[in-house]
């Protein structure tokens, strides 16, 4: 009768630095398998840093994927063959779709529409972490001001279909959505 | 007795895209005679596409009026009309005003309290919509800090005599204040 | 028995001009002995007028102390003499120790975990204001980039060991953490 009931997807957002990453993880704690879809690519030195830095924060054990573009398929191939799936980050995800859709957002907004998708048919629980990009001033640049309404789209869709959406504000959660019944 | 005890003022502050517009139009579901008030000009190509999309998004049936720059009169010309008013947005309102006061705060600021003063005597319920712009990195140019300020100034004095102020993330809104009694 | 249990430390977050200057001197209004310990350095004319804005907005009878680097300290010193600790901002406060410690990160980190270690041994009740500085887009510039990084840690780690962390919006106080038993 519940088979799938107890998968819940959870949505983690907040600024840079805000504990994000950290917290995500925490939410995986009662052990099972966990597979980590990281869509960070290595481009300069940096992201690399940046990428070491987190991987050597997680757990041993985890089962690392690296699905820059195509995270759909990566969360269906992961179904079942995990308890939990973190995916980190919808962030970076947005900005490698702008090089690959042209920065069309139709077709990014496609791609988003299809990663829900692919949420609503896995049967593991999902953490999602994604920035919270759109509270500072205009940016001057218009890839800066597509961007911003491109991945704040990511955030509504996915948000829609999430049982449970926090915004981080210095490591600690602030509930933004809680569907009846969700439970961290 | 109650006459005006059922008049409500509504804030929904949020970051770009973080489904503010949609969430403040959904507000007013139970039909009645609604205004809606559009601070955008059609200044360039962007924002001439912005506004046709907002405007597509509305529902047929609402009487749009445009004020730029007299948001204050605007209000008190619809109050007791319409049973409703939809102002979007206050981000805009008072970037016009940077414009037509000069740039000068103490004007932009005697402004907003007229506004607030419109807001105490009009008697139907308002929902204002305005953005959060001050949880980035400081701005290099001396225009866009002011306006930071400015805009953070407004949302101040108009949050301070609003019932209801609402934090929206991914098109989920947070309660930022809740006079007692007020029901969205 | 309950000695120290009264102190509390209280963490104000914020965008700018979000209020939270204000609402922190506005948590000490039971009277007793106040410090007021400013970060703030007055490099140019735009800063000096901050600084004399705040001070207006200051009560009279506060003690004021400038700190802005020897934070660590000037806490201590003020310990057991004041009731109540306003430091106003740990945003300033991380500015100036780029420069004081070369932007060295793990150096910065240090001095926010000797403040923590402050903020543990300080018997009087301490209330610290910070901006949230990480939701606007990734800045173009290194040190901007590098900043934001810094003050997010530097934001976190004062919130791991503060009773109660806040977030101002338009004015009003959210709250982020609320250790049991905690009082405002």
């Amino acid at each position: 009768m519940k088979e799938n009931s107890s998968k819940k997807i959870t949505l983690v957002l907040g600024g840079v630095r805000s504990g994000k990453s950290h917290y995500a993880q925490n939410l995986v704690t009662n052990g099972g398998r966990v597979a980590f879809i990281a869509t960070a690519e290595a481009l300069d030195e940096e992201m690399r840093q940046r990428i070491a830095r987190h991987r050597e924060e997680r757990p041993a054990g985890w089962t690392t994927l690296e699905a820059p573009l195509a995270l759909e398929d990566a969360i269906l191939e992961c179904s079942g063959k995990f308890d939990i799936i973190v995916v980190d980050c919808l962030t970076l995800w947005t900005s490698n779709l702008m090089g690959a859709e042209d920065s069309q957002d139709e077709r990014i907004f496609a791609r988003a529409d299809r990663l829900c998708e692919s949420l609503r048919q896995v049967t593991s629980s999902v953490v999602l972490v994604s920035n919270e990009v759109g509270c500072g001033i205009v940016p001057d640049n218009d890839a800066a001001r597509l961007y911003r309404d491109l991945l704040g789209g990511v955030n509504q869709r996915v948000a829609a279909i999430a049982d449970k959406v926090l915004l981080l504000v210095a490591g600690y959660p602030m509930t933004v959505k809680d569907v009846a019944g969700a439970t961290s």
